[in-house]
């Protein structure tokens, strides 16, 4: 890779797009710089996303599962728009199809899983473009919803005394990857390319697995998000991995933002895998990525609105909002501090 | 390639996932089968379109060209917007880039022709995704639009009677591609890899290079689409080629249309390039494709309606609307017909 754009790194080089982007239309209400746009089109603000997989970056078509990507590639956008605390409602699909490697059985498979996802968060496929690809399959949705009325839920609304709360477990998806790209699944044979411990029970093999699906199948918060419309005062999905989406929360919002450590909530896949292979589970939980959890700051307590509107989504209080120049950090059970390590950068592997 | 993805071709598999995408939220007033969606998102109705170009299939970055490459992204999706009438808005961007052979030079070229375009169409880039891909530039957008107050002027308008007409010249774009292959650029020397015949005149020269331009740089007809809403019956633009692109027209009108070969608009540079590598200038005016120009069937002629609002842009008559079943024809000067071949297939090349 030229070594400038190394340099610059993934966010870096978003930050230049985000400099050069001159309104020349009326209604943008929040540009580049959120999980969504916020955009004023009619009585009502319209959020709008796009997200791209790449085969070999972002899936293997080699894992035999086009149905969970297709699930995928519509939950990875529906993500963006609950942590705005939006309702999605149409979708455009890009699809590359490459000259060898997917057949149409693949390919069928593949729409019937955005068709399942589709129809689980009520939204219409309306529209978009198929090519051929010389690069393996190539997806690309972008996702139009619905703001909530309470207005839409921003990166930049923490303030000094809110503390940091995040849904769900972190470091599943992550450690599920591990484990796929070692042949386990989400059912069938333990594999044989993965020796299995005498001290695994099936109690860990279950959430093993649980990892794997995690990560192929996410399932994104959209009842949590609306809850959160009005309550939070800032949000983010946890999609580049909660160190580095801390990292993005605490610079919009222009504070100090300060995880626990002891405090994470460590997806019980995460401790199994960490355990087979040699991993520290917090790191998967930190800076694994692709959890498609909530991460979000608020004034009050939001446990009871949460309890009854999404009562599927736990939610555990992380951390805090201090005073100072825009930062994340960890704070260690010994009391040590350390700067939060970005999560992964496209750009630097 | 699959046989039995071959076999279906691209537009039996859009059929196919036209077929399987269900409605399954309010307010999609037009989805899968026109230029762009319709939309009820608010009180004025939205339009939404995406398209993608990928490095290897439509483009090369060894041309050279990457600010043009931008431009021509944000050109192909506003192109959809000007096929309803209507008026771009917001862009969101997907950027794929490469481990080799992207310089944050070149992308930082393809970032201000993006913005380039952004300012020519009055349209604000309000988000996106960057990712590594492993296998050249990927770029995806997602474009919204607003609806013509008259209403988006649909595919599935034309009735028997109307007439069938064309802006600008056609061919220009897919006889571009072949002199650019070939070295030709819009400007510079004249490529040695390209014999210059003695019959080349000046004239013939500013031609071709204009065809070269035409394709890595077009200008879709916003003015004109706006103008013909309220006027136009139906309307399409020509990505495709014109061939399929009135066989998709007339489909989704479910009536016969008939060009007249005599009438077709060709490009001068597609009749030089036609000369030079001994290929049928009609040809490529029919089946070459991304001219971005405006087919649209009408009952009263547009002429003094189109002169006034978007004086740039020629307008030909070049056919028909007739009464019976979907198909698209050609109209040959000695009176034969014959069915219009379908333009570019990506499953078959």
């Amino acid at each position: 890779m030229d070594p400038a754009l190394r340099a610059l790194g993934e966010f870096g080089l978003i930050d230049r797009i985000r400099q050069r982007a001159r309104a020349h239309s009326d209604g943008t209400l929040r540009g580049i710089g959120d999980d969504a746009a916020v955009l004023a089109t009619g009585d009502a603000p319209l959020l709008a996303t796009l997200d791209m997989l790449l085969e070999g970056v972002h899936f293997q078509l080699a894992w035999g599962r086009p149905r969970d990507l297709g699930w995928k590639t519509v939950a990875v956008n529906v993500s963006d728009i609950a942590a705005m605390g939006g309702t999605p409602r149409f979708a455009l699909l890009g699809l590359g199809v490459p000259a060898e490697g997917a057949s149409l059985a693949t390919l069928e498979a593949l729409l019937a899983g955005i068709e399942d996802a589709a129809a689980a968060f009520g939204l219409t496929l309306v529209g978009g473009d198929t090519c051929g690809s010389r690069s393996g399959v190539v997806l690309s949705l972008a996702l139009l919803g619905q703001a909530p009325a309470a207005g839409a839920v921003l990166r930049s609304g923490a303030r000094p005394g809110d503390r940091v709360y995040v849904t769900g477990a972190l470091g599943g998806s992550a450690a599920g990857l591990l484990l796929l790209e070692r042949g386990l699944a989400p059912d069938g044979p333990w594999p044989a390319a993965l020796p299995r411990p005498e001290w695994l029970t099936a109690e860990d093999e279950a959430a093993a697995r649980a990892a794997v699906a995690a990560h192929l199948r996410p399932t994104p918060r959209v009842a949590a998000g609306q809850a959160l419309a009005g309550a939070a005062s800032a949000m983010i999905d946890v999609s580049d991995g909660v160190s580095s989406d801390a990292g993005h929360l605490a610079r919009e919002s222009d504070v100090a933002l300060e995880l626990e450590a002891a405090r994470i909530p460590v997806h019980a896949g995460a401790r199994v895998a960490a355990r087979l292979l040699g991993r520290e589970a917090l790191d998967l939980a930190l800076r694994g990525g692709e959890d498609y959890e909530l991460l979000f700051t608020a004034g009050a307590d939001p446990g009871p609105r949460l309890a009854g509107a999404a009562p599927e989504a736990p939610v555990t209080r992380i951390g805090q909002i201090l005073p100072g120049p825009a930062a994340a950090r960890l704070l260690r059970p010994d009391g040590a501090t350390e700067a939060l390590q970005a999560g992964f950068d496209h750009f630097r592997g």
